[in-house]
């Protein structure tokens, strides 16, 4: 294999994680303890920072400094949700990446993010090698969402599942402190894969009642019979759902009161308002209390409460991205294969981006029950191993301490 | 000193906290270890339990199980809203009580709550001395809100304060991810004391742009205007605001929406939706991307983040509650007297329950900053000692390991 010199970009894409950072600080480690990447540079807010020449210069950071990356959340370096055309469509943005990867001479790019990033990375890898511009393309992979396709799981799910099951295990006790009725409503991320909400399983005997994905069609009246069932026996009743929970045709749930809706450049709806829509109707249908939370990016950014499991995980799989690529490795996602029989083993596994880029994985069908309001075992033996292991963040004054970099432009 | 035989009732009463049960612990404990108390019960919601003759015996529970107590949130014993009537005005309850404390001989009856509770406890105290019944009365402080008079600082407070700030570091990380505009409003807990909300401000240089607090009068106008302001400059604006902040007139601004409101049996609004309402308008006289946050019952049960301070003293004033009555103590609430010239002290110190009974502390105008929207240093010194430490609680696959008693009835 040619050793192929020159400088690398990392970016960051889509919506953070309490983890994305670990990601960076692996692939970013790895690149500066090689010979052969000459620079490395920080892509601010994602492709958009090598549209816009606005790169960080990462040679120049504090190692030490460097390191608390490791447990800070959101995107250090800035995020994007842009979404660039097909070049046949459009060839604009891609000339330009090519005159600024020419420019700084970069034969490494490395793109961590989502399904609509890992398409961003698919295009730009099969753009340089049409124009025969020598550059390794990697993805690293990071959702909260658990939907990319080919991996075993996706870095940053864990410390969300985390976030969301510890949650749920508090809210149970809080919500049976007065011997008074009380239903308590809990909206949780995703769109199209019920896996966060799923995680709301992890809780055990303290998980909520009903958990409803957007994997299945969801049924008003059912679900207010179910919720009235509960009710009349326990007096309390708690109910997970997915913010894209939607019914046998289609339409949201959290469009039913009639929330004004928005949507992203990529078309996709800016949910949010259907705890609130559900704990209306169930208020009206049951004359009780109904309180209605929202997780909100609280369940994306907790990295207090991160799985060290997945800390490490994300660490490897951007550190895993730099060492294959500087072996010649290209057009791949970083994904994880992963074993759990006796206990739970997770190896890398490099895959064709094309086969992931755009693919949503969702919550298998058989790991739902039969009445589609809960998980059954083989979700929780998946997950279990994901939320393992506390963070050991660093604390001055009882409170997290995060990486400062200097972030000196080039 | 005469030493007085018989058995104890400890009592939960009021909202919970991520720490209530730490004090319990600490009373059942120091009650379990004292050989003039004959019997240790838990009411069954609070004073409810004692009229309802629901009372469970804590001598039959393990006591490697009661230790779980120290790190699992909410009321183990169930908590109520009850408010007694003054005596003079209607005896049945009292006579009740009474008439259940002699049938079990209960000598000793402790009260963990907030103002409220520490009415409930005076008034109890009072009827049984003015009955010449022997029983020593203990109130031990807990609430979240901070707000009882004549002790330096309440256990839970230390708590929620902890989890709002570091909730508030990760949220504005995760604000600053996408070089987009976006406003973002965090209502947090605090009918008529600032204090939680106070809070936001220890997330230092990661802390919102603007607190406003229910101490003083919120203007509509001159907020929108802050929040334009910083807007134009920063493109990010982060609001913490008080579910209780109010105008000159004294209408609560949670109001404003026309969103319904209730009224507990203390005759306190239920308030909540602030946060969609200030996004609401925010977005209305701004036009930019607006998200409202509720850290709702999340900031009071938050056990996994619970400061290991507030344990440790949450723990102290329920033993040092029975200790002292067991010297002979009565009519008292465990406060504490803290000094913070060079490092934190914090001492148990006994304060009559007439003078703490349904009087609310205030965040003092002063550490206010001139502008109304913000904290001065004063705070910080104050508050920072009471979110040291970290919890340490006892994980199960990667989860809380709550306490699970047996609560077997008398």
């Amino acid at each position: 294999m040619k050793q192929l010199k020159g400088a690398c970009v990392i970016g960051q894409s889509g919506g953070p994680t309490s983890v994305i950072n670990a990601s960076a600080l692996g692939a970013i480690e790895a690149a500066l303890d090689n010979d052969v990447i000459t620079r490395v540079y920080g892509a601010a807010h994602g492709i958009k920072g090598v549209l816009d020449d606005q790169l960080y210069i990462m040679d120049e950071e504090d190692r030490a400094e460097l390191a608390h990356l490791r447990h800070t959340p959101s995107s250090i370096l800035g995020s994007c949700r842009y979404k660039l055309k097909d070049f046949e469509e459009d060839e604009t943005d891609y000339k330009r990446i090519l005159e600024i990867f020419r420019k700084y001479d970069v034969r490494y790019f490395f793109y961590n993010g989502g399904n609509d990033s890992m398409d961003t990375c698919n295009k730009i890898s099969k753009y340089m090698l049409k124009n025969g511009y020598e550059c390794r393309v990697m993805g690293i992979p990071k959702t909260i969402d658990n939907d990319l396709a080919g991996t075993d799981h996706c870095p940053g799910y864990g410390s969300a599942a985390k976030y969301i099951a510890t949650s749920c295990m508090e809210l149970y006790l809080d919500a049976r402190v007065y011997n008074t009725g009380m239903i308590t409503i809990l909206e949780i991320m995703g769109r199209h894969a019920g896996w966060l909400t799923a995680a709301a399983a992890l809780a055990g005997e303290y998980a909520p009642d009903l958990i409803y994905l957007p994997e299945v069609a969801f049924d008003m009246d059912k679900f207010i019979q179910d919720v009235k069932t509960i009710y009349e026996k326990n007096g309390k009743v708690i109910v997970a759902v997915s913010e894209g929970i939607h019914d046998k045709d289609g339409k949201l749930v959290a469009e039913y009161g009639g929330t004004a809706q928005s949507r992203d450049s990529f078309g996709h709806a800016q949910l949010g308002g259907l705890a609130a829509t559900l704990a209306a109707i169930v208020k009206e249908k049951t004359a009780a209390k109904v309180r209605g939370i929202e997780f909100s990016l609280l369940q994306r950014c907790a990295s207090h409460v991160a799985s060290l499991t997945d800390i490490e995980e994300s660490y490897s799989a951007g550190r895993a991205a730099v060492e294959n690529a500087v072996k010649g490795v290209t057009d791949k996602m970083v994904g994880f294969k992963c074993t759990r029989d006796k206990s739970y083993n997770c190896e890398i596994e490099l895959l064709p981006l094309e086969t992931v880029a755009n693919t949503e994985k969702k919550v298998p069908l058989e790991w739902i029950n039969e009445t589609k309001d809960g998980l059954l075992q083989p979700y929780i033996d998946y997950a279990l191993p994901l939320i393992a292991g506390e963070t050991g963040q660093e604390k001055e004054n009882g409170l997290p301490r995060f990486a400062k970099l200097k972030k000196v432009l080039r």
